[in-house]
């Protein structure tokens, strides 16, 4: 970390000075009994710290303990959690959970109360009465309130209606008390005298569903109308409103937000308002400069409340696995520096801003406490701000030393809480929390106040990863559009690509461009109005000769040094990289892809081209069999000839890149037949790798009829191999047709074959339904269902089926149809006209055979299908049985996972399929009894990336190979045995290798 | 090593001080030239000890050079091998190097002259006149002489022919010369007067090329019908014959041939004899004892030789190579302590032996001398030994001390006896070698006169194979039928397994066996009057009924525990090995196997069971595809179904074994389809897997005819995959069916197809025909080139041509033809009338297309083919391009090795293939230019090992599959990609993995 100034020796005397004394006044307030040494939660977090196994086991019972509905159910699942054999238990602990299982009441009603009841020492209040208690019993210790309303995640708009509903009544019932109750407490008096007392935090996210942080502007538009009233309702009962920041890809989302209502005229000066800042955020500096320079722009007096940051894990792991810069400072110190310069930045604007110091270390609060003195700032012009249930004797010694203390208080159901509660046992019991570190006496006093900047060489990173090793393969990272200057470059590519479209698309043999032949154009399937381009129909005597140009070139290619070859695709790579917004672009106009799924899909491709480089480098390293004195065994591979990839349109860069650079890199020549309806993306493709140094003849470029020129290359006597992704008919009958050996057939053909699916997701009932149903959603929805992992059979056990269903469907709403050009549409249209027919014509079908309990509304102009759901089908419906590939799902309520197994494998098809659960043992079932190619547990079941989830299926799904799978270019490779008999003369060389 | 009896202090202070003044006596004699520390040979040996890899390549070129025909070739090997960049290079050597290309004949010429001299070092004489100088001049220095005569490996009559003559010439030659020079030298003088002074030394090998370990019977009658015409002339002329001791595999054949001539009546007095005793063999204090015994039970004074011990480097390699017990003490002190030890039993046999004491080593003769003195023997009753042109000074000291030393004279051209050249080279710069501590001063005196015993603790074993890891694949060894016990076994079970035959085979379904099905016949090959048993012929309603049993049997099957699975393969490979005579009988009457044939393919079978079961181990343990925060992305393996295994008679038990047994393990059920000609052994298959815990139903054994219930399972909905290996017609007949997809297939067919091959071996000019010529035979004879893999097309490079030709044609006639119950038999019948009468029809067309220059003869029972080569060919003959799969090989001669490549690679087969050559660059193209499947460099292109040799080919040898090949069970299985997300409320867990 680069934290500009150092300490300063006389500031950190103070501080120390300060903190010594703010330890000293806890001293005399102790801690209530739940951070005593004693009770079932001290004994509980003391083991959880021990053995991490323990903990993880633990909290996940937790979590899942809300979704239990029966005391054979939680025992079973406190079995399955804590009888797992990594988990070191506590001999009376074991004991108990043995014999749980013969008085599941006994021992599920103490257990679920224990834990409802370490929910009650962070959940202040359940209902409106208990709040106002803690109200009153905070002021009686000169304590303010702020309210915090629990819940689940919404997802819904109804979600969102009783969200916005609770918050109306809890200012309501809240003012109704502080009308009556008069007397404000110590720390609701400023320095300018009484603040609002009723002080409100709100979540962003709990407001509307209709939240899509690539598409800011719809969504501060929904935002904005769920906010006013409640804005409203404050301004007129004085309450004060405060932004809670949540994570990070909400978070410039929820600054705009900020900025632009409160500067429109209903409340350019009341409320009172505040916001949250992140002091782990590595732009949370910047983000509060801004912020500053707002609020003097507008003269409008906000509280800033500075906070650490509650989400640090996930922020850093999702980072991670997204490949995109990691937001939060990766060691702790550095949070804890980065939180005392922004202390400072606030109480050098204590004119205009307000600063609510939100922590639980002394350190920071004896800083804050240091520096305002040090400004001659009055202490009433500033607030402490801790979490209920947490360091109360931290806020009785910042009362008692004359500083105003808010308490957080959330509120709400315990059970839905639980969440919270996981969030506060894991800040309870993490390696660097403070309390954690000052309870158990972990460091010194002197320690615990030092100057944070001293701790950060020092310090670790918790969630560090190991780095790649060089050469090794990693995704490429998908475009961040939560940043403005990514939506602008997309937003100027689908600006300048159609100026190309009307252009003639050659067939292409030996690097020459043939465009003299039947021109077909390709179409806009949200305009089919607007024509993409003509493409030049190959004929069978242009694949005869391409089949010709391959053999020829096949002879030279597969000698040209693997390095070489690798070279050329890391450089398409590189190539599609740099073009990545204008290929989106084509993608959009093209395939009628919305902004993320085209991106997804030039990152896969980038990912294939770098992926089969290396992995083709592992494999050209012989392999010894077997260390045998005297022989030299080993295996290597050789190409196989030419081929032909056979494409379809819904991954229109990313399929074809794969089908045509894995064999490539093998060394093998290739032959491509791309799509139809996306000849356009198929010919940017054989620009990139000509382009990226692929010689003329190697590759084809040979669009036109798969019944005719398709069809003719996969019986070629000269072709060895076929890689085909597409429907099962079109499959099979290459399958068939492979079969056949001519008489003059150098090789046995070889088929790589993915074809369709009709994938299922179950729903057990302990699953988390926060999670599960924008899972759901996004499975069968995402890109209309044109993916042949698209979710088509939700699977939903019954005791959760009601909540599910009614989750699921009231979300369907928020899944915008409409042209993929606007970036917040998630369904777009159905690639051309045919699939249209096909589709409703299943849905139809589906109205006979089901219930129809969603249908969306859909454009008038364009190929599109609106988004149906049925329930209660018939087991043997069209809709259950038939690939759809379109926005269709259908529940089914099942009795028990046995049944669901049961039905995800009554199928023709094995291609992906989920399951959501939170029993250990339901996800092991799953892995061994659910007959797919690709199984997602707890997450939407597509989205497949390159080496992280070979993807690929068996039955009617394809022949069980894995595109993006470390053995998928052996398909395009023959093995080859080389044995050396090393012996001469009796004496063999020192084995070198 | 438990050596009995310990160091005897006082006699080991005799030793010490009898080893110090030979030593003393050593320096007064230094070693000539060749040993000093200058001139090219001390250079040699000093880098060739300084740099492993230089030696190896150096070593290796003077091993070739002989072979060399040109300058140009001289200087492109020198490149080839001192070029190898991991050799380190003295940078005047390497300046010449790089400068040679540009004059090869100033270059080439002075490094051959340099070897040859260096050769001339260790070879006595060239002719009777040089040898007779060299006796001249042993005798003037009281040292006499013993005759070893160099050559090439004898291969066929003619080769043996010669080398008998040469030895009665040096015998007529040398004992005129003593005739006429008539004064004995000191050491031709013993305790009882003058000794014989006409001493010949004889390697067995050289005699006949009819010794075949296994069969010790013929092997004798050969050799005594070489030896008598010299043991004849010996007696004639009062010469001494030594018999010298080679390998192991031919030490007890040696034995047993020395005691049973020299008890003929002719030569049941004379003439004197030796034989030699190799120290370094664990047994050889066991013969040693036998020889003595023998020696007074007939009162024939002998003298024995006592050596170390040439070899141990390739008896070491040749045993871990077959998993054989290692014959040669692993530790070299060990054999020092065992020579020590016969040394005694020598001296202590004094009045019956004489003992020749054969070392270089002087601890070795220092024990000798002090262990005679011990038991006063005249030092003129023992002698001592040492070869020509090393340890000179220790031969002096010896006479000087008043002992007899003899010395050993390799006579011979110098560029034949290169392989001698490299031996004494090998043994010069050995780690180990007394001469190389001795005058490298590596060790001190004291040190080097240490009684070896106390060495044994500390030493290495040079050769040591790294522990096999628990759990790890071994390949079984074959029996050795050099050991009598073994081949009484056999005998044995030849003898009984006749008593079962004629027994009614069931078909096998469900465990229920039946047989009221019609009865086919199983026949002797060898005698087709023999019925070997008869089999129920299943019909498509038993297939029918296979395939539903089995598919209710994979659902249970494939549940079952893999460890459990792989325990039912480790039984049958337990029961296999017991039962390995057995089954050995059981193939040489249904097959026609020879013995050693037979044997390999029981060890095979019983290697797939072990190494599959090894494989799905691995297997099972899901991998991790990526590490990915917050996500574990895994893949695992499901199996496949059901499937029909479909074998061959050639691999009678292991090919089916291998079909068999890997998807069975891989959790699938299996119908068996065996060979229709050998279904006794696959009867025997099916049994034992039974037996070994296989449940009813997991496994079908339907014989019967492939047109009708093979084509109706492979064509059948409810088959997944197809195991097949047999004929291209066959094979591409199954590719085809199993392409088409029924309407209720579930799964696309998962075709593994090994089919034919037409496999061609080269001969390069350098090729080392020793070798080249008995494993070309081999591989085109053995099992009557009944073998996918057999030799068909031999490619021989122009200028070794004649002299291949010549050597091969004649070589034919050693290998038997005959009854495979015979052990010496190499060729037995073809499998059937219909293969006898295709073969003999393509051998009509070769006569037509070629000039056929060997045909052996058969007997006249039985479907015999006599083993036929052709020369000339017609390049687009019958017999040049179509499978024979009979004992049929065509010799094509060829200008280039690119000419050679183009060859092997026009044809419709890729399956095996190999090179006989000693240039690098030569077997690098081979590497990436031979279109085949199974490459072998340096050795028979047949015998393909489990794990070790991968097999399997391509083009229409197969589909690029590989049995015994660590990817061939995924042939039977579904990859299965699994992701779970184990980020549950923004926390992981620890990654315990």
């Amino acid at each position: 970390m680069q934290m500009d100034g150092t300490a300063n020796p006389q500031a950190e005397r103070l501080i120390q000075a300060k903190g010594e004394s703010l330890f000293a006044l806890m001293q005399k307030y102790p801690q209530a009994g739940i951070f005593s040494k004693k009770g079932a939660y001290a004994r509980i977090m003391d083991w959880s710290m021990k053995d991490p196994v323990f903990k993880t086991q633990l909290f996940r019972f937790v979590d899942v303990l809300p979704s239990l509905q029966s005391s054979t159910e939680i025992v079973r699942h406190l079995q399955e959690y804590l009888g797992d054999k990594a988990v070191e238990l506590n001999p009376a602990l074991k004991a108990g959970l043995a014999a749980s299982s013969f008085a599941p009441a006994l021992v599920a009603a103490p257990v679920k109360a224990q834990i409802v009841d370490m929910a009650g020492q962070f959940v202040a209040a359940r209902t409106g009465d208990e709040l106002i208690k803690q109200i009153k019993k905070n002021a009686s210790l000169g304590i303010a309130t702020t309210i915090d309303l629990l819940g689940e995640a919404v997802i819904n708009a109804a979600e969102a209606d009783v969200f916005l509903e609770r918050n109306l009544e809890i200012l309501n019932s809240i003012s109704r008390y502080f009308e009556k109750e008069r007397t404000p407490c110590f720390s609701d008096l400023g320095a300018q005298g009484c603040l609002p007392r009723l002080n409100l935090s709100i979540k962003i996210s709990a407001l509307t569903p209709d939240v899509h942080p690539a598409d800011p502007e719809d969504s501060i538009k929904a935002l904005k109308n769920r906010l006013r009233p409640i804005l409203r309702r404050a301004s007129e009962v004085g309450a004060f409103i405060n932004f809670d920041m949540e994570s990070y890809k909400l978070k410039d989302l929820t600054l705009d937000l900020f900025k632009s209502i409160f500067t429109e005229e209903e409340f350019i000066t009341q409320p009172a308002i505040g916001i949250a800042i992140q002091a782990y955020l590595r732009e949370s500096e910047h983000d509060l400069k801004e912020l500053i320079a707002w609020a003097r722009k507008y003269s409008r007096p906000i509280s800033v409340r500075l906070v650490k940051g509650a989400y640090w894990d996930s922020e850093t792991i999702l980072a991670q696995q997204k490949a995109w810069p990691i937001p939060v400072w990766q060691k702790k110190p550095e949070s804890d520096a980065n939180y005392e310069k922004l202390s400072i930045l606030l109480l050098d604007n204590s004119d205009i801003i307000t600063a609510n110091f939100a922590s639980h270390n002394v350190r920071s609060c004896a800083h804050a406490i240091v520096q305002a003195e040090a400004r001659g700032i009055d202490p009433k012009a500033y607030e402490f701000q801790a979490l209920y249930g947490m360091a109360d004797e931290l806020k009785a010694a910042l009362v008692q030393s004359g500083h105003r203390v808010r308490e957080y208080c959330p509120v709400g159901e315990l059970l839905p809480g639980m969440a919270y509660l996981v969030r506060r046992l894991l800040e309870n019991t993490s390696n660097e929390g403070f309390l954690r570190i000052k309870d158990r006496n972990e460091a010194t006093t002197y320690q615990l106040l030092a100057n944070p900047l001293t701790h950060i060489a020092s310090a670790h990173e918790p969630l560090k990863q190991p780095e790649a090793a060089a050469g090794a393969f990693v995704n490429a990272a998908n475009t961040d559009y939560t940043l403005r200057s990514s939506r602008e470059k997309q937003l100027a590519d689908l600006n300048d690509v159609p100026k190309l479209f009307g252009a003639k698309w050659p067939v292409i043999i030996n690097g020459k461009r043939i465009t003299d032949r039947t021109l077909i154009s390709s179409v806009n399937p949200a305009k089919p109005s607007q024509v993409i381009g003509y493409y030049a129909k190959a004929t069978r005597e242009d694949a005869e000769l391409a089949v010709k140009t391959a053999r020829a070139a096949f002879l030279s290619w597969s000698k040209i040094p693997v390095e070489k070859r690798c070279e050329i695709l890391f450089n398409a790579a590189s190539i599609m990289e740099q073009r990545r917004f204008e290929l989106n672009a084509w993608e959009v106009y093209e395939a009628g892809k919305p902004w993320i799924e085209a991106d997804a899909d030039i990152s896969e491709a980038i990912d294939f081209c770098r992926y089969y480089a290396t992995e083709i480098k592992k494999l050209q390293v012989p392999t010894v069999t077997q260390h045998v004195p005297g022989e030299k065994c080993t295996q290597s591979w050789t190409p196989r000839g030419v081929g032909v990839a056979i494409a379809p349109w819904n991954f229109p860069l990313a399929i074809l890149t794969g089908l045509v650079v894995a064999p490539l890199v093998a060394g093998n020549a290739v032959i491509i037949k791309p799509a139809e309806q996306t000849v356009g993306v198929g010919m940017l493709l054989m620009e990139i790798l000509t382009q990226a140094g692929v010689p003329d003849g190697v590759l084809s470029f040979i669009p036109g009829s798969g019944e005719e020129v398709g069809a003719y290359l996969v019986a070629h006597k000269d072709i060895d191999f076929i890689a085909f992704t597409g429907s099962r008919d079109v499959g099979c009958k290459i399958w068939e047709t492979a079969g056949k050996v001519s008489p003059q057939q150098a090789n046995l053909k070889k088929v790589v074959c993915e074809m369709g699916g009709k994938n299922a997701l179950i729903i057990d009932n302990d699953a988390d339904l926060d999670e599960a149903v924008p899972a759901a959603l996004y499975s069968a929805f995402g890109f209309s269902g044109q993916k042949c992992s698209a979710l088509s059979r939700l699977i939903v056990l019954d005791e959760v089926y009601e909540r599910f269903v009614e989750r699921f469907v009231a979300a369907c709403a928020t899944y915008k149809v409409g042209d993929p050009v606007h970036p917040g549409t998630m369904i777009g249209p159905v690639i051309d006209e045919q699939a249209k027919h096909k589709i409703s014509e299943l849905i139809e079908s589906g109205k006979r055979e089901a219930t129809c309990v969603y249908q969306g509304s859909v454009p008038t102009e364009g190929y599109f299908v609106p988004p149906t759901v049925f329930t209660e089908p018939k087991l043997n419906a069209r809709i259950i049985k038939e690939e759809i590939f379109g926005p269709v799902v259908s529940i089914i309520k099942v009795k028990t996972l046995t049944e669901a197994f049961n039905l995800v494998n009554d199928c023709e098809y094995a291609l992906t399929g989920g399951l959501f659960s939170r029993s250990p043992k339901a996800l092991e079932r799953a892995i061994s009894e659910m007959q797919v190619g690709n199984l997602y547990l707890n997450r939407s079941i597509t989205g497949a990336m390159v080496e992280r989830h070979p993807f690929g299926g068996y039955k009617m799904s394809g022949g069980g190979t894995k595109a993006g799978g470390n053995e998928y270019l052996q398909n395009f490779l023959f093995p080859k045995s080389i044995v050396e008999n090393v012996l001469r003369r009796g004496f063999t060389p020192v084995e070198t290798s």
